[in-house]
């Protein structure tokens, strides 16, 4: 086979594709060469535009390492993220909403019991979190594992700061027999992604903003249940409308209330304001 | 804005494009979005199969250099390179046909004169090459530019390989008042395209083997007409019908008939037996 056209040439290759032994892969590379030769026709992209897409893929490669993943964040502020997020997690009445994993969460997180503070001595304003794991169908989950991250009042995650020596306003707690875990934080505040690699210029160029609303991170698992992977929004922030990556949804946007200085849960004594998050997970059966 | 499902999100991500300054990109980037966001809703990706495409995507980036560029190699694989070309270069009667450029030209190629030989003294059978260079109607262009590049007889460029210090088998000429160039050379041989990475991973994995038939490389020049990329295959080759990249046309491939040994053009002594190539290149107004 030689002589392709500009209308031959897709069947050609996904015809190449014929003996691929695996039915998935053969499945996915038909579809991806179709829709990506399907753009290259509409758009008809000139010899400079294509040399310039290959310059800011491999850039965005060559921008990743183990603590940023570049790839993700362009996936991210594309949507893609978020539709691959809704097409897996089309979730029954009464579970928890889904949004994306981002790029800063970390395995093996330092473990707390009940009641403690994650914040390892970080500033900010303090935060009570009382969280309620569930079923759909509102059944406590005792012994289910909750992870939750954060950023910090500067907007930075620990694996960004390299001040810190140590894990930061991230942990994993284990729900008591109520299915309840309990913590002390700081409340997170809204921060840009990383804005100075390929994924920032694109945004720079199309006069986007970079900013996420403020949010906890969680992931829930509990054995027999989806596990779930969801933020919990500040409510009132001001990028809950135009966040970065698409991710907002309203049944995650919580008020976050103010509480007056004083007594606070656990007999701790709060000097200022603070703020308490009360919020129910429901997670979705296998 | 927010609450987006795997159907509205596709039209909020393209609004949030809305202010872009540059209407070319605001288009490139709309289209791209459609396409991509089509191929998700398509294909369903799971979790796991969107992060390795992250991954495959990531080490892409991370494996080109200075003299590799593996996103160009999995542009050429998937026909997006060869699609761009047919869409940028569609050619009037009399006009040669294009192909794909390659992960191997190189800017300030050494200078020839009319007969010299271009191998640096690398084995191989002995080449002889008579290009004229013409409008699409035929008419002479003296003082036509002329770059050749081409594979060594172990199916290497002079880049690929660490041993050399100076350039091998790629030059420039510029045409005589006829509008030829002659030169000797080595004959080119098929070679695989680096498959030693994710591209070659992504062969492997689909059963496709990594081959390009034998060529010579031309890039040809005059004022007034549009700069001419193309290679002319060598007849016979049993991978013209199955090229990696898709690049080969049948108007692109010559017999290079052997000769018998003796006197070669320019008097040169011939040991053995030898080929040569006579070639008309036409070229396209601008």
């Amino acid at each position: 086979m030689r002589d392709f056209n500009e209308h031959t040439i897709t069947d050609a290759v996904i015809d190449r594709f014929k003996d691929t032994p695996d039915p998935r892969l053969k499945v996915l590379l038909g579809s991806l060469v179709r829709h990506l030769h399907d753009f290259v026709r509409d758009t008809e992209p000139t010899f400079d535009e294509w040399i310039a897409a290959i310059q800011f893929l491999t850039r965005t490669g060559q921008i990743s390492s183990d603590t940023r993943q570049e790839f993700i964040l362009l996936s991210d502020v594309l949507g893609v993220s978020m539709l691959v997020d809704a097409i897996n997690h089309r979730m029954p009445e009464g579970a928890t909403e889904t949004t994306v994993l981002g790029p800063f969460y970390v395995e093996g997180a330092p473990v707390f019991e009940d009641g403690e503070d994650i914040s390892a001595g970080l500033p900010g304003e303090p935060l009570y979190v009382d969280a309620l794991l569930t079923s759909a169908h509102g059944d406590p989950l005792p012994g289910a594992v909750v992870d939750v991250w954060q950023s910090d009042s500067d907007g930075y995650y620990d694996v960004q700061r390299s001040d810190l020596e140590t894990a930061a306003l991230r942990g994993r707690l284990v729900a008591d027999g109520q299915g309840r875990v309990r913590f002390w934080s700081i409340t997170p505040t809204a921060y840009p992604i990383p804005y100075d690699g390929p994924v920032g210029d694109l945004l720079t160029a199309t006069k986007r903003h970079p900013w996420r609303p403020a949010h906890l991170h969680f992931r829930v698992s509990a054995p027999g249940y989806e596990t779930l992977v969801t933020h919990v929004f500040v409510g009132g922030d001001p990028y809950l409308d135009s966040d970065a990556v698409f991710g907002v949804k309203t049944s995650l946007v919580d008020p976050y209330p103010v509480q007056p200085a004083g007594e606070g849960p656990g007999g701790r004594r709060v000097d200022g304001p603070w703020r308490r998050l009360d919020y129910r997970f429901g997670l979705k059966p296998v």
